[in-house]
């Protein structure tokens, strides 16, 4: 992070307008809590406005209402979270590859069919495989196996250790990160008598643009037809996508989610932690599921949905976990009281 | 999926009957909507006959009782679904490796000590330590790890990724997706004095034959003992076997499923997604757990268990959960009034 | 687990008393019930006294109490499962790599301004970028890698297939293992007009010293400031931690936890396998979290936290659903009744 700008530099780069002095010098972003003379902080949660008094930034990006009776160097702008975000991308570090200079290291292992772009890196010990196509920009990161036929795209990047089967179709501007698996077979088998018949899985898996995967997710490939990751797809470490399903353009799923086969999640949905999605739903577009959901029917309409009983001290919790077990009995309980209340 | 195949050779292939023009061409695999006239498609789910009126395949793998007053042409099997799934092995591609022709990549470090049979492929950048056994046929994907003493069996597949500790034994004809790890030491510490000390895992891991094991899956060592799957298992994606568990013949377990330690579960067994048993517990044969169970005590019946509150709208969730915690309170009274009315 | 030792050289290898004979060969250890003679067993928990009575081992660590009227061989111990503990590094065979005698294989990849102490053993195909820095006595397995600027401290081992990214610190004697990834981006992205813009996450992650993690962990890197994993921490397998998440000093937890982004976990806290915790969130020191919990607000108070509703037969699972779900109406039936009850 040793890049640096004046604050007039800046406010053109994200688009906003300086308020105080445009010339002073910034070489990193920071918290508010943790922000020195040198430091860019932003303002984008009301909940930390309170750090803003005291705050030794060098500048802070803050909305119009924020800055109109502060006094000190300022960013003004519509959407001060949006104005970080594109910030981070002047200080990023990422980048950097363990070997810079070299495009295909000499320890990479690149099959003679394979078609490599101009301006690919691809780092020690990755190994590409038979008619793998990789278009110019995309960076192959140390110890990534792709396998034949698979596509990565322009600009795409897949951190050390990504696994791709063979047939897997990942877009541009991906970023795959490490121990990330796409294309292991879909759990399919025949059951007979007692014992279970492998169903050779016989899809792909398309990756479209722009989506980004967590480390050590994991994106089966489809039994028949393909499993799909639409445009603009986010999602965060360890996910478990099944085959044949197909998660809709924008959707962001946190850590730890798993989706069952066959499902379909719809557009621009948001999918807390670890929350699990029961095979063959479907998912409308515009949801938003709480952390730790079990959602095992179809959501039709957009919306909030939760479930899970929530953390409760041990001893209450075994109170309540007992008296639910009764609760049918209870609600007969009820009723056979009514029934002897209106008769009285 | 460019094998062309007769309708007459799939109907032996499968020990199934032809219904119409035995002579068709087939030269693929179809799901009944997306089917063209060089596809073969099948109806095994009920739900799905509605596809069958207006469906384009070639043929279709159907029972006697639907090919009854039906026209076209058809594979007529007692069980189409498993019919399908012995089909999908004519179109399989993924014994198609990075690197064709090759036995022992160039690239691949084995050690001096390893007894690797005849017809074993390894992989570039794959490592065999010392006096590890590979038998014939076995495929050891690119940049798998085995270390010191272990053993895969005949037939079995490891691809890319994978990383078996020392001391592992793999049975026969395993299938073992990207980035499993099989080996690594089960979670035992003892306490002292508010710290941590390490107990060394000092038992194996025994998978036997017929096991399938999904992508980033982790099974750990023994602490003194082994952990053992047994014959014919299937695990899904990204699970959780601890030190010490024995997973019975043929059951199988959906993707995120976690088993804690020295649990014993029984075979033929089914476990739906992401559910959690907890440790030194006894699951019996044939018992049926869905997705997201909570396990919390020995399941000594064959039947179906269940747990988990299930999606609901996120405004009704709280009233429900708000409900709950005043449950105990709610039973109190509800007694209270019974003793009232009875009163009276 | 072939060295042979008398037991009294295990007795004061533990700090314990012999009673019996003192010259007895141990070869191995073993459970209760599987020691053979050349075996020393030990008993921790009073559930297993049972085995006592008939077991065939060569001696058996008790506590005073149990050994007071029994004759056989034994190491009285005030705390037989920590001896056992010690008694396990003696038959450790994990130190044994997969290519002893060499320190850097010829087939790992050592960028030249890498600074690696004398004595470290780093594995064929790892990956060491620029400015990486490894003390003494590391050992980094093979295929690892590990991206510019990051610290391994003395001692550590990195199993097979570890990947680190840039920037990040590993303290002395940590035990990270196979497919653990640590510094993958955290998940940030800023919404703009219904899509993501990625913030690229600047800070680092820490792990202080004693630390262990399991097989597929993930944990990411800091957005601003860094992710830290404090001394003596034991993470299990497939555990997620998010970016600036804290966990305190000699904090365990069970495989497959989720911590969600920003959350601070306190020292000497156990946390059950499974269990989600939801992001910016306070957990304080000495909190115990049961299996499968979901945290979804702060614990400011130590003790033992539960939530969700354990597993129950299917068909009394479904009516225990669908009462909660009427539960807020019964709640209102109750009170209309007492209001009639009592106007009567």
């Amino acid at each position: 992070m040793s890049h640096v700008y004046t604050l007039q530099y800046l406010a053109d780069h994200v688009g906003g307008e300086v308020k105080g002095d445009a010339s002073v010098s910034i070489s990193s972003l920071s918290t508010l809590q943790g922000a020195t003379s040198e430091d860019i902080s932003f303002l984008a949660n009301p909940a930390y406005e309170k750090y803003l008094a005291d705050n030794k930034a060098g500048a802070v990006i803050v909305s119009a209402k924020v800055a109109e009776d502060k006094s000190g160097n300022f960013i003004v702008h519509e959407n001060p979270y949006l104005a970080y975000a594109r910030l981070t991308h002047l200080w990023d570090s990422t980048k950097v590859n363990l070997f810079e200079g070299s495009n295909i290291h000499p320890k990479a292992v690149v099959h003679e069919t394979a078609n490599i772009a101009e301006g690919v890196f691809i780092g020690a010990g990755a190994v590409i495989g038979e008619q793998v196509s990789i278009s110019s920009g995309a960076i192959i990161g140390e110890n990534v196996t792709i396998a034949k036929d698979s596509v990565v795209g322009e600009g795409s990047r897949l951190y050390p250790g990504v696994h791709v089967y063979h047939g897997v179709s990942i877009g541009a501007r991906c970023i795959i990160h490490s121990g990330v698996v796409i294309g292991s077979d879909g759990f399919g088998f025949a059951p007979n008598k007692g014992e279970w018949e492998k169903i050779v899985q016989l899809g792909g898996v398309i990756i479209e643009d722009d989506v980004e995967i967590g480390a050590n997710s994991a994106i089966d490939r489809g039994a028949l037809d393909n499993t799909v990751i639409e445009r603009g797809v986010k999602l965060d470490n360890q996910i478990q996508i099944a085959h044949n399903v197909r998660v809709g353009q924008n959707t962001a799923m946190a850590a730890c989610c798993a989706v069952a086969g066959s499902t379909t999640i719809g557009k621009n949905c948001v999918i807390g932690g670890a929350s699990g999605i029961a095979g063959h739903l479907t998912i409308t577009d515009n949801v938003h599921i709480t952390a730790m959901t079990m959602v095992i029917k179809s959501l039709n309409e957009p919306g909030v949905y939760s479930s899970g009983t929530g953390v409760q001290p041990n001893a209450q919790w075994r109170k309540s976990i007992a008296r639910l077990r009764q609760l049918d009995k209870m609600a007969g309980r009820l009723k056979a009281l009514e029934k002897v209340v209106a008769d009285k």
